[in-house]
This record gives structure tokens, C-alpha cells and sequence, in this order.
């Protein structure tokens, strides 16, 4: 049975729009009776509905990061001259999840909720898009995280339609190391007794497990340098205990368990070489978007290695790489250097023609 | 009531003595009635005594490793030429620990073990040198990890003592990124359900959080590279799930949790600076010995830059970076090119005159 949660409502992420897309089978050989995708849109499509940038969400995240920081007059993502929607991944509370499916969704609700890949996210959304707006071939698909592993799959699942790509700290192939960071969180939260294999009351009975996820976030979301010198000082805390505490702890708190599971299964299995019997560099030798990849410098767990890997494989791709101490959790754009970086690479990019 | 656990005998540790220096005054206030410390020695202590190598051990290692891996002929490290002492740390499960405290010191057993930190160990090791080998002053104090912090704390607390130092993969002052860290491996052990606060009956109680724990020195304790280049096929394992099971997770379940507990509270809280009301500056600046910092270049938590800033407040040192793709880990000199890279720097260290 589907559970109240408080955090996932307008009150916290603003004004969305609940669409449903129907019944939606999944690539694990689940279905959702009737999936709703939680959308954000800004600024007009125009009369050739060729002016639309898909924004795709990352663990945690919703469409709201965006709405503050990435999206407005003056960013690159600038809704006077694009037309931007923001799709909420499935899982991640707003769009149909583990904790809200209720009414036709109610036989998948809490522990009952099936596998769901990231390449069920992007049928979603090419769905979305073309029936529900009309629109066949977005101008650039970009997103951060499990954001830029939707955008991989994107360039590889539909290299005709993507015009443009921007993947920004994350890989197209799930690393190994990834793999295990991503195993300790879930560990984190299914080994507190009050998970009760999923079918707790209230995300309060996983705090504990919660707050430890906060605490492995808090070593491999951050860099070593942001710690040492103290930058979440930004934030107006007088120590890290209050950081944590004040910051860290209640962002993860708020969250649903099951949700947060949901995402976390899907992240450790990105990879688009699902389509090429595990060939790689076959996968994204099928890109046909202009495309940047955005790594940052001080990333702990997207290194820029593993994005340099990848750029060698990628065709029509080159490589713009964010200077910030925040590591990886630089995308909530705290420092004040971070999006003149974002809008400098993302400009660059929709200044290109498409192929 | 202290209780048996095999892993911490000479089946799996070799020979060594256990020496009494009697009873002993922690920093924290508390005290162990009768320390004992688990000591090895190799090679023979000259008449003038001035040929003495003290090793220190690291967090949920002991003097076996040397044993095994930095200490023989042909090494720099060669008994032929000096006498070398590993001395294990105080609540490694060898010498006097929580799991093992009997006898005199049986009041202080299991989750009544005092808190120790980095200064006890270093002081009684210079009790035991002194008292019990004769020895004033060594000719290398060498360590890794929480090997390098008491070798910090030589360097700082007897500065006329120590000729040479070589702290290997480790700080004078724990960095706050190593506090998180560290906090994260506690809180997967005292998390179990079956840690009861520390009165368990057996470590095979608390198997799960021991279990979560290797996990999170998945993540940290190795590269990103090593996982993506599946260095663990060195050690013959044919998945990265194999050598979970078969290497990190049984290295880490045989032990016993308080030991790991009281070492990971050492750890956290390692700083020379306590000798100079905060001033780390101040407190590195009392070194007088030949020393080499020894970083390890993929170090996740124990980064080159974290080594370079402490090496610019530090008289009479150099650094030497050690190329390995394990990371921290390196330590236990699974690749082949490790540990010529740590005898190079040795033995360059031990050519040198001290001041």
C-alpha cells in the first residue's frame, strides 16, 4: 500500500505536472499499469517543435535543482529561446515510485515495485515527448549523474532523434567501483531493521539507515578538499557535525527508502552496451549528437578517466571538464563558479549545428 | 569478559612475544593494568644500539604483513644490517584489546575497553624500546597508514629520538574527509543488531556489519582503476564478486569488532597538533629527523595533495611518490612493482646521515 510522504509535493519541488503515459512495460519484464511521469516545462515550443531540450532528473534529484540553478533567462537553458522539459526519473517520488503507487498502480506499491532500468526512462520519455508535445527530435538531451547515463542511452537507444547531448558527471557504462559505492548505500538503508524488507510505515522507521546513506554520501559525494577546507562553510554552517546534521542527514531523510532503492538498482546497472551484446564501443560508435561531455575535476566516483574512456569511443564528442572543489556534488550548484561553467559548455554546445 | 577468537594467534600471525610494560595511563584518562604488546624483531641489535628499526602497524593489520611482504634480505628493510621491532598497536587484537583483555585486565574487556589514542601507542613503544631492548634512539621509525600517524607523533613528541622517519600513506593530522570515512566504517559495525554495544558473544554475531564494512573499504580502500581494470585477478579470482567473498569480506569478518572499533577511534582523531594547542605548523616544525613522506599516488583517502601540504610544514623532509593502481591498499604489496618502489625509498632514506 501506497505511503503519505510529505517531501514529494509542490511544497518542496514546486509546481510539476503529473502526466500519464499509460501501461508501460519494462525492460526487466515488469510493468507499471499506468505511469505517471512528473514533468516541469519551461518556456514555448515552437511552430517546427524544434527548439525542445530534454532535462533528465539524478539519484535524489527532481526537477527542481534545475529550476533554481540551471534554468532561466541568462543560463544556456534559457526558456526565451527553448523550450525546456524537465522529466522526473522513474522512482524518484514524483514520478510514478515505489511509495506512491496507489490506484491502478497499487499492486506494485512499496516492496512490490518491479526493476526498473534506465533504458525504461528513456522509452518513457521519447513517449512523452512525441505523443504528449509533439515533438520527434529534441534539440539536446543533458542531464547530471544518472541524468547523463539517461543521455547516453538516449544517444544510443535513438542516435537519429538526439541532436545534441551534453552528459554531465556520469558514464554511459556503469563502472565497477560505482557499482559497489552504490551497493554501500543500499546496504545502508536494507540493513536497518525498520526497512522491514520494504514494507515499513513511514521513511522515520529507516532513519537510522538513512543517515548512514547521508554518511557514505558524505565521503564519496564530496571531495577530500571540500572537507579540508571547509567550503560547506558556504552554506552558513558553523561546523560539519552542523552540516551534516542541518544538511546532509534531513536531505536524505525527508526521502523514501523504497524510492531511493528504486533509483540506486538502476544507476548500478546503467549501460548502454545492453544494446550491443556488451560491445561498448559499438554502443556509442552509434552517436549521432553533437555532443559534450561535461566531467568534473574533483569528482570521487566519475572520475575523469572514466569519462575520458568514453570520449575515445564516442563520435562527435568532445570533453569540457567543470573546475569545482564540491566533487560531485558540484551539480547542486553551490559554488558561485560552478553554472558560469555549465552555461559557458552548454552555450558552446547549442551554438553547434547538428549533424 | 574477554573471548577467544582464532584469527589473533600465531596460526595466522606467526610467531611473536608478548611483552608486558605494565601498567599504563592513557591521554583519555583511562588505564590498562598490565599492556602487553605484541612484538616481533628481526635481525640483531648492535653493541653500540644504534641500529634499530621501528615499524608500527595500521589499522586491522599487524607485524605479519612486514613479515610477509617489507621485511628480509634483499630488502631495505634487511635483518642482515639492522634490528628491526614491529610493534603492533594497542587494540589490533594482538596486542592488549578489548576482545583480549583478561587476567589484570579483565575490567577493561569488550565494550569497556578505555579509549587509546595515537600518543599511547607511540609512548609505550618508546617504554618498551627503552625498557626492554635497551634502545634510545631509533635509526628509521617507519609505518603506513595508522602506521604513518604514530610516526608523526615520533617525529613530534621525541624529536631528539627519531634519526629517520619514513610515514608511509598517512597524515600527522587526520583529515576531516578520514573522520567521515572512518565514522562510516564504525557506524556499519556498531549498526548490527548483533554488536549488543560491543557484548557480543562471538564476531561471527555481527557478521553482517562486518560484512558492510569490507564493503565501504571496497569503495575507498582500492581505486576506481583497480576495480575497472579487475586488478584482483592477480590474486586469482575470477569475478569481482569472488574476490569480495573470497578475500575482503572473510579479511575483514574473522576479526573482532571492538578491536576494529578501537582502532577506527584512534584513527579519527590522529593529530600532532595536540602537542601545540592546534598548531600544526608548529607542532611538524619540532622534527629533527631525515624523514621521507611516502604517499601513494591513487590513495582515495590519503591523497598526494594531503601529503604535499604537510610535507611544506616539515623540516628535513622529501617526498617520494609510490605509482600504484591499488590505492591505498598498495599497502598489503599485491603488485609486483610495489614494494621495489618502497625498498628504493628506504634505502635511499637509510643512506642518508641523520642530523
Amino acid at each position: 500500500m501506497a505511503i503519505d510522504n510529505p517531501y514529494y509535493t509542490s511544497e518542496f519541488h514546486g509546481e510539476y505536472d503529473l502526466i500519464s503515459i499509460g501501461p508501460f512495460d519494462l525492460e526487466e519484464g515488469g510493468s507499471i499499469p499506468d505511469l505517471h511521469l512528473a514533468v516541469t516545462t519551461f518556456g514555448t515550443l515552437n511552430e517546427a517543435r524544434d527548439n525542445a531540450i530534454l532535462v533528465t532528473t539524478w539519484y535524489s534529484g527532481s526537477h527542481q535543482i534545475f529550476r533554481d540553478v540551471y534554468i532561466g533567462p541568462g543560463h544556456a537553458l534559457d526558456p526565451d529561446r527553448w523550450f525546456i522539459v524537465v522529466v522526473n526519473q522513474i522512482g524518484n517520488g514524483l514520478s510514478t515510485s515505489p511509495h506512491n503507487a496507489s490506484g491502478a498502480n497499487a499492486g506494485i506499491a512499496m516492496s512490490r515495485f518491479p526493476h526498473v532500468r534506465i533504458g525504461d526512462d528513456v522509452v518513457a520519455q521519447e513517449k512523452l515527448l512525441r505523443e504528449h508535445f509533439g515533438i520527434e527530435s529534441p534539440a539536446l538531451v543533458v542531464g547530471g549523474s544518472m541524468g547523463a547515463q539517461q543521455t547516453y542511452e538516449w544517444m544510443v537507444r535513438f542516435p537519429g532523434k538526439v541532436r545534441r547531448a551534453a552528459p554531465i558527471a556520469g558514464t554511459a557504462q556503469n563502472t565497477p567501483h560505482d557499482f559497489l559505492y552504490t551497493q554501500a548505500l543500499i546496504e545502508a538503508i536494507t540493513s536497518d531493521p525498520g526497512f522491514k524488507d520494504g514494507e515499513y510505515s513511514s521513511n522515520a522507521d529507516v532513519e537510522a539507515g538513512l543517515k548512514r546513506h547521508a554518511g557514505i554520501w558524505a565521503v564519496m559525494g564530496f571531495s577530500t578538499e571540500f572537507w579540508k577546507q571547509e567550503l560547506w562553510r558556504a552554506l552558513d554552517f558553523g561546523s560539519r557535525e552542523e552540516f551534516m546534521a542541518g544538511f546532509l542527514e534531513p536531505y536524505f531523510t525527508q526521502m523514501d527508502p523504497n524510492d531511493l532503492l528504486c533509483m540506486a538498482w538502476k544507476w548500478q546497472r546503467g549501460d548502454v552496451a545492453r544494446h550491443t551484446g556488451g560491445d561498448l564501443a559499438e554502443a556509442l560508435g552509434r552517436n549521432e549528437a553533437v555532443t559534450r561531455i561535461i566531467p568534473i575535476n574533483e569528482d570521487m566516483f566519475f572520475p575523469v578517466r572514466d569519462h575520458e574512456a568514453e570520449l575515445e569511443l564516442t563520435p562527435h564528442a568532445t570533453i569540457r571538464v567543470i573546475d569545482d572543489l564540491l566533487g560531485h556534488l558540484a551539480l547542486f550548484g553551490v559554488a558561485p563558479t560552478y553554472i558560469g561553467q555549465v552555461d559557458q559548455y552548454l552555450a558552446e554546445l547549442l551554438s553547434e549545428k547538428p549533424l
